[in-house]
């Protein structure tokens, strides 16, 4: 019993916060009064209660409340006994760290597995892999584990970006990087491209929005898949 | 006693594996005739034998013979013999997992500061700073420890990309990157373009190359410096 939606960002480009995708979080959240927010990634190092008021403003659009982990004195229970959660982004290693240092990641973990709605966009999503090993952070904390939730059986890529053909950076290519996992890994990922999720239902996870996404098996060539496309057997 | 080069890359665009360079190093390391190379980074997965002929074609150009670091059954004491080391480039985890694993940190640490001549480049010289966690690499495998060899006495960000204006992609430049870290950890961080070394002699760390680098210190605003400037002071 999975309700949930792992979005690659919370910022499509030219567009407010969560914006893109409100639509679909009225549907997600529609029997939930007060969404239990994770501030725990900071992006750009804001404060949790800044952070939480981001939240705040873009759920009060459709009629959600939106309180801050940070704010309960005893969050594993906080967590047990929310009607819907909302992990941000920002830095995965950062929301990891806290989320390990509150021993929350199998509460968590269990609340999504039974059923609490889950929104995770870009870090919060990266959790709901089976490793954040995949993430496009940078490591400016050390976490107890690269462990992360599982809620899916592969890793996520958020914010997937293709080869600049014209780029004269010698840094390594994303693609590049997934292949590069996968000499010590041996789970698919799937690399989701801004405006992208997955929309997970008990044991459906459909690949949702306008763009493919591109998928990374151990020992294959990486390939796209389309919108609508069933992805419950990768693992 | 040090004699060390820290490089942002091993290659830069449209040049051939250390070709930028290869008279500098002609200097570095030029009472020596055979150089450790140390393979562990494996870049795109390469095998650490592959890896090495690649060196080892670069550094045949400047008469110099390289052997590689996994090819010696006590590879301690091949650091501790080595009359000149190489590190190149590839994965920074992995690179660092493997030196922890061969329980060579201290050992590397102690030949470049008593002045065996050392090569860095990107993960090679991301091991340089006081800790990895300013690397652009993915977290692939999980290290013990994010702590490096402190060479020298600040974090180093090689392949430093300067944030494209005109990108539509949400994922966090660069810089947004390094002032997040900022908010963990207070050493100075030295953004060094594609091109630009760190030649460090003895108590000196002067910036080389034809670019500018940007210096991010904690609570200033980042600011450039130009080639020759002296970056001792800098802790």
């Amino acid at each position: 019993m999975k309700n949930a939606i792992i979005a690659s960002t919370s910022t499509i480009h030219g567009s407010g916060y969560l914006e893109y995708i409100l639509e679909e979080l009225s549907l997600l959240f529609k029997d939930v009064e007060t969404i239990v927010f994770i501030p725990y990634a900071r992006p750009s190092g804001i404060s949790h209660d800044d952070y939480t008021e981001i939240a705040s403003k873009a759920f009060s659009k459709i009629g959600k409340a939106v309180i801050g982990l940070h704010t309960f004195t005893n969050p594993k229970q906080a967590i047990k006994n929310a009607k819907g959660i909302f992990t941000g982004g920002g830095n995965t290693f950062v929301l990891v760290n806290q989320l390990y240092k509150n021993n929350l990641i199998d509460t968590l973990k269990e609340a999504i597995n039974t059923g609490t709605p889950y929104l995770g966009t870009s870090a919060g999503s990266n959790i709901c892999g089976l490793t954040v090993k995949t993430t496009n952070d940078m490591p400016i904390v050390y976490p107890p584990s690269f462990n992360a939730l599982g809620v899916v059986p592969f890793n996520i890529n958020p914010h997937y970006l293709d080869p600049d053909k014209n780029s004269k950076h010698m840094g390594e290519t994303r693609e590049t990087r997934i292949k590069e996992f996968h000499y010590y890994n041996t789970q698919p990922v799937v690399g989701l491209r801004e405006g992208s999720w997955l929309k997970v239902e008990n044991e459906s996870i459909i690949l949702k929005g306008t763009l493919k996404a591109r998928i990374f098996e151990y020992n294959k060539p990486p390939y796209e898949i389309s919108k609508d496309t069933q992805l419950n057997q990768l693992n």
